[in-house]
């Protein structure tokens, strides 16, 4: 079976998906989009994804004209076309094509794409098991990093620098030597009274699907929470560390720029939430 | 005539230019891009442009895969299919496609796009006779502005917000009150003893080729230049204040957050760095 596109309307072969070289997505960064898993072919935390695409368009100043209801009916068509059981969806949404200028004229259409891929479980469950290895960098990103936009470049650059030195992910250090956030992740860790902390929101980190999920099920089972900057020599001293994301939930921190975290092992409260989350959202089924 | 663009390697109708939805471009902002003015047939600072081009490729450790010779042919071709006189000419490199993920493979083959347009000669002319009205506004962009990526979707909001108000650009200011520089031009002003003043190189802004062809310029016609910081405070009270880009060379500033600047009206050592600049570009055909 061959992987199938959504684009602007229509759905296309994966290999033929493309777009205007004048996509203000191409030009300018100028988009937004969301990643859903997909577990038992249900999108996880749908809402809250929705919810977080509507602010980051209304952030932009790019129209929402596609309701809720319709993406919905694509975003599950997406699914269905391409057989995906476990997985993730991809959406975004830029301001639409027009003649290259900074400024962008009235009326404009908003690009819509949509692509999907499965992802084995069976791999996910075993880096969980081991745990990841993760480096700090210094923060380039702008200042809105609260808006889920495509302007990635430092993003990727610092997930590069990690990965090209056998880490997992790199956690991103304020002008004050606060952790931010992950590339693509939350940043977690757990205090030696076992609270569990992650930075509080502002306009410099993203509002995390799966945070906000992790932050509800701590109170649900009785853990203490903390939504407060943290350092990288108390990240480093904690005794736990993970990262969250919708698409690999929670995974624990084991190093931190070589220095070993805690046992050095999978600590059990990012362990205990990961399978909370995971049951939490199976149970949605 | 209908427009052509070129496209990893094809000349084709503008309206058909297209690149995968999966092109780092488009979902990472992972490229860059170099815009030059074209006059009397003859791309302007061709060489300072190519210098950039390759420095910025550098440094986001992207492959320089197309020779310098090759690239003057391909933008050469595609101004001569456009039958571009007076215009620009617009080059954009990215990473490559491959399947989405923040790290990226070995070996990607960066993807190349050229598009070009006339500009009328008269409508710069008569705005360079008139002056423009400036915004200043919050920097919010990431710290690596000296690198010329496509991650501009600070820049394009800020120039947006200044369009929304009746002025032409913004001047970004960074947190302790300084300009940086607009969001597609460098950003002078001149002093009541005529230094002609524009902001030191960092990463905090780019190095514009037209700044550096002024900086030159002022120095052959006996004028002082200082590279330094200014606030918006000293902008408003200067002599005069300008804006410098490839693609609209110099335009005098007249007024900055509604105030006026010197008399209101274009400065004379603008409009003779202008002509200057116009001159000494016509000597090269």
């Amino acid at each position: 079976m061959s992987r199938i596109a959504y684009v602007n309307g229509r759905y296309v072969a994966h290999q033929t998906a493309r777009v205007h070289v004048e996509d203000r997505g191409y030009q300018f960064a100028d988009g937004v989009y969301e990643v859903w898993s997909v577990r038992g072919g249900v999108l996880q935390d749908h809402a809250s994804h929705m919810d977080r695409l509507q602010r980051s368009l209304r952030e932009l100043g790019i129209p929402f004209v596609h309701s809720v209801g319709s993406l919905n009916i694509l975003l599950y068509e997406v699914l269905r076309r391409n057989q995906i059981v476990e997985g993730i969806v991809y959406l975004q949404i830029t301001r639409g094509v027009t003649s290259r200028d900074h400024a962008w004229p009235a009326n404009l259409l908003p690009s819509l794409i949509i692509t999907a891929k499965t992802i084995n479980p069976i791999i996910a469950e075993a880096q969980a098991k081991i745990g990841v290895s993760i480096i700090t960098t210094p923060d380039l990103r702008w200042k809105r990093c609260d808006i889920k936009s495509i302007s990635l470049l430092p993003n990727v650059l610092a997930k590069q620098l990690a990965i090209s030195v056998g880490c997992t992910e790199a956690w991103l250090v304020d002008e004050e030597g606060f952790v931010t956030e992950g590339t693509s992740t939350n940043a977690w860790i757990v205090t030696h009274d076992d609270v569990l902390v992650t930075r509080d929101l502002s306009h410099q980190i993203l509002s995390g699907v799966t945070r906000l999920a992790l932050l509800e099920l701590a109170t649900q089972h009785q853990l203490k929470t903390a939504q407060r900057k943290f350092t990288v020599e108390e990240a480093c001293q904690a005794k736990e560390a993970f990262i969250s994301a919708a698409t690999t939930w929670v995974l624990p921190v084991v190093a931190i720029d070589g220095t070993k975290i805690g046992t050095g092992k999978p600590g059990p409260l990012g362990t205990l939430l990961r399978q909370a989350y995971l049951a939490a959202s199976i149970s949605v089924r």
